[in-house]
């Protein structure tokens, strides 16, 4: 299987914080690499290490059985797959198209859609971990899609990530990510007011935080995020006005279902206020910051905002 | 250490459904127990087991070392504590009490105080873990008083407890076990919102929750919660009616201390939504049916609810 699948050239587009490591990962494992990217500085780096360099997604289509995207958002995938120059005027019959960005449901089952009209199958297959996960090649991959396809697609994923998982068919790795921005959000929210509030009522907030580690408060977030939070290390990470974003897709693809996600808007107005406060780079934990701010802890975090 | 508390005499008061479980864990141990409780039938339950039955809070005091009170409330503290008949009145110089009730931090430094006048220690030491945390003596204990009177209370809590952590001077442990249930609220309805928003997009949310834990949405409350609402069991667990509670007490401690808590107000409406349904016994996790509600998943819950 994964011989075989070692023959397939594989192309990708978009060599961001993300899809740099990944490709590059990819050309480590012995697979033929084509890439292109807006800028040509990435693309120069990565044919530099072996990677064959495209002026375009068409381009990149054609030398390719397997395309991958690693894009910002909605649009800059419908441009890349859809638009003029793109990946649907050169990929051929047969091949398989993998978007591992974070874009709206409604988006991925559009692509699957118009490129199912050229027998091109596809997954949408974003994922979470960052950009760590990413050079380490152990992010959380969330695929949505046929099982055919995602059996092609495993032993690539398997060099990108650890947990690989086929949740549904087109858009249902795309719903899952959305799922996954929900529960970060509002438990970061949950760590940032618990521990402003044991702050200001004079508890030590280390203590609260190992104390609650061991019982049903723990998380993740409480153990990573809230030890930022904690020594006010907010280099993402992941950033904020990514995580905004991310939430955008949330709040319109549950609102396509009719599902009013009160929690949810109301963390992501908690975001906007960060961004007002010119936080869109720092870590989402830095939401910590912005309930300092509300209780009044600190004038203004200057050393951290522009 | 453990030999020379064996001989302290405990005294407790409040046998419902965690006070009971405990007050039998510590006889078991070997402790010599006396017992009060409002209604007569549990004190009769734990006579039976070797226990002595006392009429008052004042008796309770009077033939023990250690006195212990497990009780629904502050109101309800105060009055076993201060009130007439109380623990006030009978308790000699040199015993210690510990509240191990959920209460507000400012009626924890009040009995501190109080008691403090008579020449006695107090802890305050809410717990985590419910009554199945109680049964099994696993409960996660947050304990905050003077270090001296922690370290004799040490062998008590290890009897009822797994997880013990002193985090701070009086109150502190009712200010961290409000930062508990402000965490958890948050993370229960992150995850409420997330599975319900996969579920009317057409996306197992048992998919979803396999997918998520492996990331950084993992979280206890994912895990067991999450499994809840998959499937569809809110027998409690903790019961709604108690964790809104508890965010009164996070809501108004924070108050006190200038600290507005947007989210964990927002997840206390929701609450007092569930109470409007009917919900107050069943388990906190069915807030995910009150998210079914709002996205007219469901007419009503109608088996589920009186």
């Amino acid at each position: 299987m994964r011989e075989n699948s070692i023959r397939e050239r594989v192309g990708f587009v978009g060599l961001g914080i993300m899809g740099r490591p990944m490709a590059r990962n990819l050309l480590k494992a012995g697979y033929a690499v084509t890439v292109h990217n807006r800028s040509k500085g990435p693309v120069e780096e990565l044919a530099a290490e072996g990677g064959v360099a495209a002026s375009s997604p068409r381009e990149v289509a054609r030398k390719s059985d397997v395309i991958m995207t690693m894009l910002p958002d909605s649009p800059e995938v419908e441009e890349v797959v859809l638009g003029p120059g793109g990946v649907r005027e050169g990929v051929r019959p047969g091949a398989l198209f993998i978007d591992m960005s974070t874009v709206a449901p409604a988006t991925a089952r559009k692509i699957h859609r118009e490129l199912a009209e050229r027998g091109v199958r596809s997954l949408d297959a974003p994922v979470s971990g960052g950009e760590a996960g990413a050079k380490a090649g152990t992010l959380s991959i969330m695929v949505g899609g046929e099982e055919e396809a995602f059996e092609r697609a495993r032993p690539i994923f398997e060099v990108l990530g650890k947990n690989v998982l086929l949740v549904g068919g087109p858009g249902a790795g795309q719903v899952t990510k959305a799922c996954n921005q929900v529960m970060v959000a509002l438990t970061i929210q949950g760590v940032a007011e618990a521990l402003v509030m044991a702050r200001k009522a004079g508890v030590d907030p280390g203590k609260v935080r190992e104390a609650l580690l061991g019982g049903f408060a723990q998380s993740r977030i409480l153990d990573v995020h809230g030890k930022r939070m904690l020594d006010r290390d907010f280099m993402p990470g992941f950033k904020t006005r990514l995580h905004r974003k991310d939430l955008r897709i949330a709040l319109q693809t549950a609102r396509e279902h009719g599902v009013p996600l009160l929690g949810t808007a109301q963390a992501a107005q908690m975001m906007d206020a960060m961004l007002a406060h010119g936080m869109a780079e720092m870590d989402h934990s830095a939401l910590y910051l912005l309930q300092e701010l509300l209780a009044n802890m600190v004038p203004k975090p200057r050393g951290l905002c522009r």
